[in-house]
């Protein structure tokens, strides 16, 4: 059944197109928010659109990476502890903070800003693939490598993993950087797809399933 | 699993702890709204911005029903084919519009602002109780009595109809308000309870069918 509209006041109907404008919330939610957001104490509503304005208004991006931050460069690209040679792809913000929050990660990203999908009218031009390989070529510099105190640079090559969704712009995104940066002769290499931690056999699809026996590792009791 | 929580910006941390202080919206899904306005137009955050801002700064409640308005006096309140001596007391600017959507009701409304509830530190004074207190006293005043020419004036008896939820903080408030409004000889009725709508008698609960059994009606084929 169609929800009918009739809002009693323009101002309320306003705010219920820009909140329902957001991804995965409907017009029904989208009241209820706004009225709430009416109950709240004037000084709150305003702390909450000026947190939001800011963020879009303000927002830097890390001159390396593209990873948001709040200096030129971030946090990852500037701490020296981390592992400069090599550069795990992501397709956004998101993932990075995921990865961060493994602990098992300990080199640099680099994030894409999205993934090719022409159907979304997105090409690669659309995406920070051009940085991505000017990072590429200069790992392989001889600059780089001629560098003595460059950290991490202990004679292992420099290696770039591909960390993008297993769907078919994923992939086609995966494949056109390959090509773009294996001339550089730097490893290329990808996540690592099978069971889930602790998942059941019984419930795994095929697909998965296949590649976790062909991709079977040593049993390491 | 909790999740940890590293904000590569000050910035989006900032915009998240706003967005997740909306009702039903966690720290995930405000990261993921966030992100969603990152990527949009500045003109269009601006506008989403503004959008709740002038809702809050702006708004204006009806003079008569305190229902959201963009006038003095709500499009209801202000239609004289309306009937103006019934009048359905809600919780809120939502249940107006729910019933509005329904098209079965002719009269007018009162809106609460909330419902009384010691737990959240809601009282009486807390809600617009005096104000329906005052509507319902003008409506059996000799001057609205003698009024000869006010719209619905036919001799019925005034009426106010409790529309509240079911629950102990409904009920209460229902009470409340009886006892508030039943000196000046108004009719109070209250929402009829019972089955929904096409709802199949093995899924009701018991006390909705019992009510539904003591409330039968006349069978009108």
């Amino acid at each position: 059944m169609a929800y009918k509209e009739n809002y009693p006041s323009k101002l309320l109907e306003d705010a219920v197109d820009a909140i329902s404008s957001l991804p995965g919330v409907g017009r029904r939610s989208a009241l209820r928010l706004a009225l709430h957001l009416l109950k709240q104490p004037q000084e709150n509503v305003h702390h909450f659109t000026a947190a939001i304005g800011r963020l879009r208004d303000e927002v830097r991006y890390c001159r390396e990476c593209m990873m948001i931050s709040d200096d030129e460069v971030c946090s990852i690209c500037g701490d020296r502890s981390r592992d400069r040679r090599t550069i795990c792809v992501v397709e956004s913000v998101r993932d990075v903070m995921s990865i961060e929050n493994t602990g098992q990660y300990h080199g640099v990203y680099h994030v894409l800003g999205g993934i090719i999908s022409p159907i979304n009218g997105v090409g690669p031009s659309d995406l920070t693939i051009r940085q991505l390989v000017d990072r590429v070529a200069g790992l392989v510099s001889p600059e780089a490598l001629f560098e003595a105190d460059a950290p991490g640079l202990d004679g292992a090559p420099a290696e770039v993993i591909l960390a993008l969704s297993g769907d078919v712009e994923g992939e086609t995104t995966a494949f056109y950087i390959y090509r773009q940066i294996s001339q550089y002769g730097v490893k290329v290499s990808s996540l690592a797809r099978g069971l889930g931690f602790g998942d059941n056999l019984e419930y795994a699809d095929e697909l998965t399933l296949g590649r976790s026996i062909v991709n079977r590792q040593l049993f390491k009791p």
